[in-house]
């Protein structure tokens, strides 16, 4: 079943070339490195879409946790493949945030894995979750 | 919420020792070595607790990848911290098992991460899904 | 001390984006995965450049596996650095290559680490060393 | 050429679990991997057999950086065999500590990789290197 953007927010999307380090014995890319892709697309594009860069978080005494991700594996994805990340953030709760994603093959545009994750925001100087402010959640409002 | 074990189902464990290049730039254990860590799991288990090792599925003409993972990250894992990753059967169906699994610290027996993955048997010859044998079955139903 | 490039050969280039997950508890590009970018460089080269992608080895019965690094670690590489991974062949003898690296931080063109591997050419069937091909050589030769 | 061990001081040693996501596409240990065992191997025995742990370095003020490593590849390492690293140090000089290793396959005690690390020791405060203390040295002197 494919998963469905929601409207309300914008899509972006960042492209990632497969290291031959990322192929497993199976020959395609290793299955928690889909992980890696997605963390990839998330700090590229908080400071290219959201202008919000990660940097920015550390600096005013936050940083993002995952605190969940569910991700179906549609396609394995071979060494030469181009990909291409797109996310979108899917909801706001007090310090959660809900993010959509898919790992697209950028040749056919066929989902390669699709899933969700919720990431939280941690207030460094207590160690805890900490409500997103504001602020942010009109930045990431687009 | 914590995940229940499946009674009809042993649930095995095995012993993972945190290397230092797992850990990320928050200090602690990279999110998607968690997944690696389970992988490692599932190979130990197979061998030790199924008395099927992966290598006898590939002699056979087998293989399994996985279709999907849901995991919560509950608590973060540092470097000097000893786990045991805890898995079990949870059903049958077709081509596919599904298997719940809880990443614990040993020494306060806390649960670190846990959720559940669904893996598809391959035919290597035709590169598709294939039922499961009912002599598999019989030998993960324990 | 500098590595100096051997006159005889062209030197290469690739582009690196550093990812999330290279980053280690230092807080800075892990030291393996200097290894790693150096071998993605070398998969780019052979099939940009040098016009004999690893693929077509691998068709015609052989495999390239390093048989030794010397590597030197001159600065750190952080998150948002851009990398050029610049190779260049150095000599050949029998089944060996051995090849230069420069791994260099873009924006100031500082080096980061520099070093040498020597990588020797196996025959898939017998599992042993093989002399390089003429043709191959041919082909390196620029 | 083999690596003959210094004898004026001892060589310690950490046994490995390969585990699957070591493995690469050629089906045994991804080669920067190697670095990665090394690295373990070096924060068990300084806790272990040296008494210093990695910690108490951090503690006091300081960290350790690898300024170079030259490895040799001799035998591919496959999953299920069973790794000992050894290590020594073999050489102290101002901020640098030169260390002998040798990746060794349990079973067969056959080395199975070879080679020596420089590593220098980092104040946190001035982030450059600073002369190993006496103190430590001593401790290492075994």
């Amino acid at each position: 079943m494919a998963l469905k953007p929601n409207p309300d927010y914008s899509v972006f999307e960042t492209e990632i070339t497969v290291r031959p380090d990322d192929i497993d014995m199976n020959n395609h890319v290793h299955n928690s490195k889909y992980l890696d892709y997605l963390l990839m697309a998330r700090y590229d594009q908080m400071k290219k879409d959201y202008k919000v860069p990660m940097e920015e978080f550390v600096q005013k005494g936050y940083t993002w946790v995952a605190s969940s991700t569910c991700i179906d594996f549609l396609r394995e994805i071979k060494l030469g493949d181009k990909i291409v990340v797109r996310t979108q953030v899917n909801s706001f709760e007090g310090a959660h945030v809900k993010v959509n994603f898919w790992i697209v093959k950028k040749e056919t545009n066929k989902v390669a894995a699709e899933g969700h994750s919720d990431y939280v925001l941690i207030s460094t100087a207590s160690g805890r979750p900490t409500r997103i402010p504001e602020e942010i959640i009109e930045k990431y409002n687009i």
